[in-house]
């Protein structure tokens, strides 16, 4: 951590910042510059909050040097992160497609989707049994009858499931269902439920915040690691912008950024980002041309009826073609799907 | 609702918007200009997803014309929300000061702050026993016993007391403490926390997420509302920009917004908009002379050793300043404090 | 464009809209639902302000129906812009290539680039003779002594040049060495500059303000095309966002949008929107794979040495590696380049 | 400046940062943490360009530790600049209101606003000749008859006029009709235009671009008073976030930190900010209570005729009962309008 200090500070509030560096067990570095004084503070392996130097008279701002996750990082693990699955990987050579319907409406609808989406090449089933939906009013999910419908397409198909789980007393029962528990957008800094899903052995996918920097979403994983749960994979599914063409906007650096700042896969969401059926295509692509370990892409058997999200939904035979399309891709990136 | 069809939409096309407004059980309108189709659909108060129409072949876009929210808005409510406390109201003529330390660090710490506010002028005491961090390492609240050290400030000085609640099941023991439950600014969206707090009959102090919308903000209020619980105020407390001098940026402009919007009353947090003591001031009473009902305010007895948010916490004899300074404004837009 | 009356507009109100469209020459649409009465106006071809409607007393919002760009738009003008240089086209099958410095340091570093950029196989050398730049204390380029150098750099190597103009009163000189002129991201709305540019036949590539909405960005092209100038090429090159890891957060959902929307080629700019040179290579890959046609990449002989942008800019071994990489991205979306 | 070493920097390459800085002249501070290496390098007044430091392989961030801006700051010249008028000046003890309508659309039309506007008490004219539109097609402005009915408009009243002036070309024909040049929002990074206007001894009023940080606005006012012009105002005008209830957000924290950062006069303009009538009250208020020098307003005589911006513009009786309002406002922090 570096404490600048103000262009007329004293010599006795840098005395101070040093006094208060030295009481905290570690070793202060003063460089004086013609116009500022700057002074370091050289790591003890303690973490400090650095707002403890921004109240000290004289202090002008203080730079952090650490970054603020660890188990998180690239540098504390090497080595990408794998996960196991009955029969794939996920962050290894393969990417990974997961698809299905926004919401769990119907076990026939469900069934479909499924039926589909494992003809055409995924792997993981989505689908949603608690929706978390802006207003009150709107279809709020299935519930429990929309996990046990899962679990049956699962059985049905050799699909894997991810839903979402969206209170902490809830994890024990989505577990008993679903192989990967979804975090979702809204609750990434839900630390109960983060705490929550970090004692549980299932694999996580953890969906960035729509207001979230990369940073904070390192964090939210940091808080899922610490727990035990070593399995997470992040999701970026587009940020709040200005822009107002697209719902939201996709960050596709953000895969390169992730993949150089931790060792966890790195999953995108098309179908969020964008909120129109049209881009799923051409983000799918560029996704898996950046980098990304997996796509998770809504597929509804009628999207013309579908209770939520059927504009951005893609027809089976839309995703047929697409999985076409994107084996193009893996292939010019030496991977393959 | 009107579904704006596309330049080259067929008339078969068009024909489907139709019946299909017709199905539902509202009444088309047809409009027909030089370039563009239109289809109006006049309500018969139920409410429609707009994505059913993006989704028929030809249509382009879909515009609402009603707000989604209904018990938070001042259509539905004329006359302004004002929420009784022992002594005093929120939403009323008076201008409410709440204010107290960032966190309950002990038992000291607390009583020390709770007399100087009141002294000062506070009617309500602010103070987190449970600390939503964005690191799983920093300082995490007291917990219960937070709750406890608050609840005998409020009995020695007579502040209320507000404290945030981070999840469902800690609610029933908030309410046991404080008179008023905040929920923070991350969960925002945590809806089934947002139920909870609508359960119970306890004020609730709702923070705008810093990347929420005031239509957003407004439907997290009606999830609360709807759940039973009429006494919600609404908290501006910054919102995320490019803007990199301050923490986050204050959106002075959501307190007319929101009055003209909702009957509800507005809170202004300029500690955590700001995230620099010397713009607390300057921003209070902005705030003030916008509209806003009241605002809180971090005070801590001992600022440069506050185990959080210290550079933004006011020292006691700041605060007193402060608040003859903001007694001021609000006379001279014919308030009270 | 739809007028929407308040809930408690009265008859009177909506009636002074209605008159207010008549005297316009328009036909107004009554739809009178539960809660709100809209007003629709259907199209004459002359344009009308939204504005006017929203100084009537008893409306509440208006809503347009019709773009406002017309020569930029795919409905005006349904083949994709196709245009041709001496030996490539732009907008055609081929993704084209425009690479070389920041700016034009000196006739050795710039020959030295647009040797080593011809080699590894792009068309076009890009290099800045006046930059705009933050600070007035920043090296501001050479002016027309690097006109010149760009023009003998491109005798050399049969590369078209791609070089910024600032001001209108530059343009002529600037045409007189250039192929290409470029208007700068801070000056996408500089509409003087717009006009003249407009006003000149040499194609113009139009970076995106990264402050701007792609509606603004085919605005900026409309003020273009009404000039007289149909060879513009729309460049996104990173928009201002929360994001703090990369200097700017490159919006590759642009790339098809635009290709929607508009019929003129897309390129771009994958290292100002990263500012980093290990992004420009994914970068680069999802743009190509998301559509684009073509890229605009920094490549300096010592990036080391650069005056500016040295983080971002490609040696030429790097350079020459992501070309082959590229051409298997391209080949897998049936392009070449 | 501190370059941070990466974690696994070798020592070869700590060593050639060091070089560097030597080389240029500076002395190289090195300090070994635990984790990290930092070298910091101490000023000899020279300024380097953080990316010199990117490109050197080891290295992982650059941080700057002096402000960008000389001339604009308040380091540099510690007292407020106020800037004389005609009977009255900015930056003083005084509020300064301008006020008038967005356009000049007749000599009929001025004079009566601008009667209006010196009748409530403001001070300044402001209205457009030359309008930026985003349209090509919409209403351009009078050009040089508009300069005309502004003179006089501003002989007959005795109010100052402020105009904005949108090329280089074009600032010694606004020099020789107005008494304050305005800088637009879009054009706040057009050097060209910042150097004409700044060899011109009118005072300058400088508008932040709607998505430009406080920084890069000191670095605009810095262009300015570098070519020589020390008479420059700076003028918040709403940023472009995501919310959607208001045109722009008014930054209202820009106020103290200019005031802090800045010894120029802030001006506020609620206007454009709010883009809504029934904002300007709210909002003109608030950037009082905050401290800003100066408000401009749009004040039309007829609002639902105006050619641009009627739904914000005020009444002239809206404007004098404001101006009221805002002495009060005024008084409260110990100042006069």
């Amino acid at each position: 951590m570096i404490v600048v200090m103000k262009t007329d500070a004293t010599v006795k509030q840098t005395g101070s910042v040093i006094k208060k560096i030295e009481e905290l067990g570690f070793e202060p570095h003063l460089s004086k510059g013609e116009k500022k004084t700057i002074v370091g503070m050289v790591g003890n392996g303690k973490k400090v909050e650095p707002e403890i130097f921004m109240v000290i008279p004289g202090g002008e701002s203080v730079v952090p040097i650490l970054k603020p996750f660890k188990l998180a990082s690239r540098e504390f693990k090497k080595q990408s992160t794998i996960i196991p699955f009955n029969g794939f990987t996920i962050g290894g050579d393969e990417v990974i497609i997961m698809a299905g319907p926004c919401s769990v409406e119907s076990r026939e609808q469900t069934l479909e989707a499924a039926e589909a989406v494992v003809r055409a090449g995924a792997k993981v089933l989505r689908g949603g049994a608690y929706k978390p939906r802006t207003s009150p009013y709107s279809f709020q999910g299935l519930g429990e009858e929309g996990l046990k419908i899962l679990k049956e397409a699962s059985e049905k198909t050799g699909l894997a499931v991810v839903t979402e789980v969206m209170s902490p007393e809830k994890v024990e029962l989505v577990v008993s269902y679903a192989d990967i528990l979804q975090v979702g957008a809204r609750n990434m800094q839900n630390y109960s439920l983060l705490e929550a899903v970090g004692k549980s052995t299932r694999p996580v996918l953890l969906k960035r915040g729509l207001m979230s920097t990369i940073e904070e979403l390192l964090m939210a994983a940091e808080y899922i690691l610490a727990n035990g749960n070593p399995n997470v994979m992040l999701c970026e599914r587009g940020i709040r912008t200005f822009e107002k063409y697209t719902r939201n906007t996709l960050d596709i650096s953000a895969v390169p950024i992730i993949k150089q700042l931790s060792h966890l896969p790195v999953i995108i969401d098309p179908s969020h980002a964008a909120g129109k059926r049209e881009l799923v295509e051409p983000l799918s692509k560029s996704a898996i041309a950046a980098g990304a370990d997996g796509l998770i892409i809504e597929v509804h058997p009628h999207p013309e009826k579908a209770l939520s999200d059927g504009a951005q939904s893609l027809h089976p035979e839309e995703f047929e073609t697409l999985m076409n399309d994107l084996n193009a891709i893996a292939t010019a990136v030496n991977r393959k799907i």
